[in-house]
């Protein structure tokens, strides 16, 4: 794929698919076939954390990388895979088998237009195994449906919160406290995006210790108030903003070398 | 089901459930059983328009509705069922069996927490058969799961462009030019909440007239640019904030009766 | 499509697809590229109306307009989506996905044959939306098979109760005990077709008033005969008979017009 | 079951279930649990037989053993599992995966209604395999659902053309002119059903020995006309009517042990 | 199909799939396009017999019968459809529309490698109705799919303990006693390859007559130690090596002309 | 769960269900309820690797565990999701939405027998990501089908080749010609249990370096004998024999914990 990497655009507005018109992603096309999918999730947080925490961070995080890298980003997905969640209220799932298809539906739709890389950027963990499962589906598609692009398509799924500078900086700053679900990087990362988040901060007793995930009864049962041994309240927003900047840093690299690997 | 229909708040932000957390949801429940979940589309619309258009739509009229009704409103399902723009590059569709899978997923995800009535506010007529079907299948799924709820729970589509008060305004705003596809009075909408789409706007050759909807290449064929009868270039974003106003007050009533109905 | 349509035949027997052997079939497509499929349900129809109401009228009307218009006509799908009404005895219902399934088998079958207009005579509200949906399912398989007609095929779904002519007829006969179902219109047609049905008519207390549709257990609560707002025992056979040929009529222009249209 | 099992009827009108009301059927199921339920195939039979054969017999013949029997009998699904022959103008079919759905919902329908003995009645031997492997997933939603009558309900497929009085008197009326597809007892039995198909009688040249079953695309090559060792040419009507009787005869008595065994 | 029929080898190894490389894989391809896929199940078989009887008996005659005749043998599918059997612990069911998917899958695989005729030797008989079903909807992907050997391949079910001399001589040394499940010839055939078993092995009360099979729980109360008629405890070692022999010589004649049919 | 963990046995045959009867299962069942699932794959192993290498491994890692502990072990899942192998003769794959419902299928049955820890012993990279994605669906399903165990029963999911110890040793004896695919060690292990793979191993060019997964097609270009950085000469089969003990070693401990944990 011969790749005109750009350079950055000021605002995420230009990088927006939502608020392009076809003809100018026709026109897009010409020069860059990438472009970027958020995928987050709508589930309990905490009792203090929002439950759209997996898909405002995907797409804030998508959106800067768009930004960075200028590479067009389709709108979030706003709803994951997150049926362990669902003992709380307000948690809205997908199944695999749903969430699989949405994946599918959405690389094919992208590679029938010659989009040849497609970049995922992901807020949530329990959309992990789900998303791979769907990518190999995409692919044998690809090829039944003998699409053009068909032997040379790629998809790449990259975890905001796994970037090595993250997970690093989330390390620093809260150590332990970070936990595995409702962990302070992403809910300080809320704050960042959206302050009127933080007149919900207080603290809160010891956490259920992280541990195994298993159906949504059981996880209830395990972590009482939703959190696996974090600590959200340590979460502030400059934090966030610094985290969302490492983020979009890691993300934006691989990206780039996603893109221009041959 | 006994409602405490409360009356409005001064913000959106108070009544996005991605902004909530599930404790908060729990205590809504306490005295609200109804939700309002924005369901659009990301699909081309015409040579000007902002693909994303559908979802930008709908997801503005439900926090409005929202907002004035101080019912919760879920994030928006931004990828509606657009296989016949499929032939327009941008156009992100689910195929209708993955639309009603989501669709259900997430029905039976509240109604498993004890929602009882489920408003759809929809920004793209190719959505509405798939929803009604899968409200079918969801209504089924909810008794072979014996929940609670389940022998009374109900939804209801609420397609913000069908609205009779929004279709007369449309009517008089911009008569013929109105259209079927890419419509003057959706663009509008989007100016009036994206002003940057305004550079967009140019005058345009006379659309393809409107006709029927079949597959993507006929479509593209009947349809060269994507419009279906309509002008867009006709388009203020003063008429966009007199439609999200007519359509936020049709849907506010058609919303509350649809909560005190026995 | 060049189309010689043809005149009228005088008996349905030379227009049923089951009569036909796969030679004349084959025969037939030299000249036409149109077919109809009847769809029905197998559902309640109030305590004095036909369990079979829609499939029964469905066909005649299929039937009919395929001698005057010499298209051929398949078997009829008898059983369609009903979910809602199988709080009552006797109801046949597919689940959504299992109509649009079936539909969308039937219609891959017959485009892989060369037909290129298929004309579906509903006689059941509740597979509209279904259909519809299947209909975009199937112009996807089209294209991902690679089918000769891909390109061009079109399905159009005709509900013969919504004709203008039928339906200000039955406004004209019944006025408001017209109702939403099992009503004097569609009964008057199973008279007309059926007259042994004639002996269960009889007077019946007031209806429960046609309102919303929601699941199985909310449908029987609401409507506890199964009917909506309707009075059936004002049908008489000579109303069907009337109402048989004004369908007819309808069906057959707008046929003629799906045939002949570019 | 305690099943009062009735004599016989003049005539089949009054075992239709589309002729029946709701209400009739609420009272049929006080003193029979036993329903028919006939499927067929819309399919090719040979250059001169009817696409309908399958459906057209398994309807008669069901409506004779309901009639006998005054066990209820459904309408007919007409469209059944005939992949092997698509490559034939006018095939139409369903995919195994679809025909069992079908099979599964009409099922459970039934089931939830309190019917514990479901006979099906079948003229195609393409139905088979899939009809049983439905059986096997409506046993298991019966219990997943916890229908009531989830632990007791029986279902049975009754294939006319194999029965061994059937099978006999096919044998001694044609010899191996009897062959696998297009046989002259089904279309006999056709002739006399529907008089008009005798016009399509005529001399055929040797038919392609019956053999093997594989693709659609083999079927064709293999079976060049369809027929699969058969003479349909010496069908005559009055073997229909007397094929049949005997048809009816030992499906009646096959039904009366299904619904008398424990 | 050019097949060079080759001779015998000394052990199964050499005709197993699963020890042979890619590479050794592609060679075969060009001589042989033919390829045996066993499939068995994990069921109860009566309070003495083993679980894994049916894989077990499936995959020895298998690869005895791919040591005959030199052709290439896959792994076993082990997990088959018995649902039937799921009131009785240990029982590992696929439910009819897994199974389907399971065998769609694995002949797509193999077509798409080129192999033209694949031969299932089965060892269950709640598999055949799937699998057959499995056949028809694998043909039809290969043509959708249009994989170049789409027109040719063909896929052929052999269910050993139905070949006529093993019948025979299962009658000849048990009788009656052979019952429908749990049959002393299926459970001799264990004892000949896994001699362990013998332990389990004593004398059993009559068991319950053979009969119809339904839903697993009317299995379970009409079968209650699982048996169908049938007395295993008159299996010996050397009646399964004697069975095994005639089913391997039974099948290798068929699968020797399956592939030499033109 | 009350388990008493026993100790360990001599022989493997001792905890193989297949060759336990359903008896033997309800008494294990008093004292354990825990099995063990192994699943592979079959697919290409590059030039000299047995491409039943990934069941081999499981099946013996698992029967290894199995006796250490004496806990049950289920028949191998002999085929997995390898469509990124499916360029190269030989492979068989299941898309993931197939292995996702047969780990579900599997799953459930064990579920719906009281079992309430299943621990699937993996020996296929490709097989993670779906088989998560089941367990979500699984926990779903038992909840839905109110079976007993649902709360409390727990899936985990064991790849040997990923335990500690097992990744160090091989790290030390191959360093980086360990590579991810067809790896020495996992080459090691097949040929210590099955010598006659021995006359395959000799000298590989340098292989492609290790790298991304995409499509099948893409594989096939990327790592054009099947090796992605492996020199799968270097096994030897005593190192095979010293991984087997360290996995089995690491697992039954793993085993031990997720047995006794709360």
């Amino acid at each position: 794929m011969k790749a005109t990497f750009p350079g950055q655009v000021s605002s995420t507005k230009s990088i927006r698919l939502d608020l392009r018109s076809w003809t100018e992603v026709e026109n897009y096309l010409q020069h860059c076939k990438c472009i970027i999918l958020p995928i987050g999730s709508t589930e309990q947080h905490g009792p203090t954390g929002a439950i759209g925490t997996d898909a405002l961070t995907a797409q804030a995080i998508a959106l800067e990388v768009g930004r960075r890298t200028c590479v067009l980003v389709t709108p979030t997905q706003s709803f994951g895979m997150a049926e362990h969640h669902l003992g709380f209220p307000g948690t809205m799932s997908l199944q695999p088998s749903t969430l699989s298809a949405v994946l599918h539906d959405l690389l094919l739709s992208l590679a029938r237009h010659g989009f040849e890389r497609i970049f995922l950027i992901n807020g949530h963990g329990g959309n992990i195994a789900t998303a791979k499962a769907a990518f190999a589906q995409a692919y044998g598609t690809a090829l039944s449906r003998q699409l053009p692009v068909a032997s040379k398509i790629r998809f790449k799924l990259a975890n905001w919160f796994m970037s090595e500078s993250v997970f690093r900086e989330a390390k620093a700053l809260y150590g332990d406290s970070e936990g595995q679900h409702a962990t302070p990087s992403e809910i300080a990362l809320t704050l960042h995006l959206e302050p009127s988040l933080l007149s919900k901060q207080r603290p809160l007793p010891n956490p259920a210790p992280s541990g195994p995930i298993y159906g949504p009864e059981d996880f209830r049962k395990r972590y009482p108030d939703g959190r696996m041994g974090s600590d959200p309240y340590l979460a502030l927003p400059k934090h966030g903003e610094n985290l969302l900047d490492k983020a979009a840093s890691a993300l934006s690299k691989d990206l780039s070398n996603f893109i221009e690997a041959l």
